[in-house]
């Protein structure tokens, strides 16, 4: 079924422990449309500059993403230079230029207005609110955010809160978004808020879910080395969107599947600088690493 | 099946987020006597003061706990004292006074010798290789180590790990064991130094176990609520070592039934301080809980 997202796009210059890269693709709109299109059609909302590289868009087209909502507008397209300490799980921003992201306010196109599934990627949640207002009736609505909004837009986060069905943030955002360092206090404070479950992101560790009546652990995929974290969020909350689109089983058992399949995806792509290693994956692959989960967290009755 | 345990038995003073209390009963072989007793006969080796209470060890033969092993010796209890961080992940020892573990050398009562199962609480790596040595030939040897031994008696660690079946240590000693801090790196590393699994704490992230074709993690449980840490590590093992004592099924699926065992019970001792909460802890109590685990861990093939 249909899934949308709404979300940056951008280039970014890249510093890892294990190298430098100028001008990858980036942006949570397109690691995430890159990681979605495995599972079910993609449309995507977001603005690019007049040097976006032509090929991208196609690129994108070609592997089902509808590229009818990303506005090419007069200007730059978003920089973001990003450094990342040895331990991966710290980076600094060394530099954000938002381009034409500066004043974009997303307009998405008619026929988007019934996509049924729809990730709110992680930008302005004034942003976030005008794509959800402009669509019929989602079935399921996810959504993304970070520090910068937590602490700078808390009125406008919170009503957007009360509207959607499953927030996505890691283990930092949850503690500042509830004051609460214990996971299962922070997940009980988000659920009181709104969402009906909230997805953690713990890094290297792996992923907590709460929902009303169920809670739902998955550990990390264990990787000899990850070669650029960036987008590993994204692409996981496109394997979760994706996976749920996919099957339209939203039932406890449909959402840990697509859990599993969120940390798979999020696995692929620190194997490789940018969305790199999304554009060489193939379907059996991803299902191969699926099974890998079901192994290596497979518990004895 | 028979399981032995060498290792410290103490007098904790502990102060944690949640309160303070003095002369709590510690020390790793305590701890792992308590949480193994539910599974499997232990045989306690550990020397104690003539200000150790003497209740404590009635109750340890109530529960199955073969004494014949631990020293009553003139002098005091090692007695260690230590505070807790508010995030509990870091403690500082306050005091610690060895008492009559000072110059202890065990000498295992002749009945200890047939033991299948032996675990090598943290203490010096020379006392668990002079214990190990008395042993006639068990089936299953574990291992816990620290800093403190990896960083000031290497050689003889290191002359240890080539004798024993199974390490059980903490991320960080696995880091300081290696030199590496990628976990997949660091447990080739460990394994090539002899054991055939090495069991990685993560602390509230739970566990992950690699052998030479495997990979098992499985989450911590999420507790609400964290009283005391002290003894979690020690209880892992004993859950560990006392379900595969029980079942004598090394397998990869036995072990796998016995580290969620093992997480069962590390989940337990933090929920009071010092090992309060095992004395009134029932095998119903924790059978419950590893069917939650079976819960909270099932991904759908």
């Amino acid at each position: 079924m249909s899934l949308l997202v709404v979300g940056s796009v951008a280039l970014d210059t890249l510093e890892t422990p294990a190298g430098k890269v100028e001008d990858a693709l980036g942006g949570a709109a397109t690691y995430f449309a890159y990681a979605a299109s495995f599972f079910t059609p993609v449309r995507m909302v977001g603005a690019v500059g007049d040097d976006f590289p032509s090929g991208v868009l196609a690129d994108l087209e070609g592997r089902g993403v509808d590229i009818a909502g990303v506005d090419k507008l007069p200007g730059t397209t978003l920089r973001w230079s990003g450094r990342y300490h040895k331990e991966l799980n710290v980076r600094d921003t060394l530099h954000l230029d938002l381009g034409v992201f500066g004043d974009y306010q997303p307009e998405i196109p008619a026929s988007y207005r019934d996509s049924e599934y729809a990730f709110l990627a992680n930008i302005d949640p004034a942003l976030q609110a005008r794509v959800l207002g402009q669509l019929n009736g989602p079935k399921l609505v996810g959504c993304d955010t970070m520090n910068h909004w937590i602490e700078g837009s808390r009125p406008v986060l919170d009503e957007l809160l009360g509207r959607v069905d499953m927030l996505i943030v890691n283990d930092e955002e949850a503690e500042l978004l509830t004051g609460d360092r214990n996971v299962v206090k922070a997940a009980a404070k988000i659920l009181a808020s709104g969402p009906k479950s909230v997805l953690i992101k713990r890094g290297e560790y792996g992923v907590i879910e709460f929902s009303a009546n169920t809670i739902f652990a998955v550990p990390a995929y264990p990787l000899e080395e990850v070669i650029d974290p960036t987008g590993a969020g994204d692409c996981f909350a496109a394997g979760v969107m994706g996976e749920l689109a996919r099957s339209g089983d939203t039932s406890p058992a449909g959402l840990r599947r697509a859990i599993v399949y969120g940390s798979v995806m999020g696995s692929f792509v620190v194997e490789d600088f940018g969305p790199k290693r999304l554009q060489s994956l193939t379907r059996e692959m991803i299902d191969e690493r699926y099974r890998q989960f079901v192994s290596l967290t497979d518990v004895p009755a």
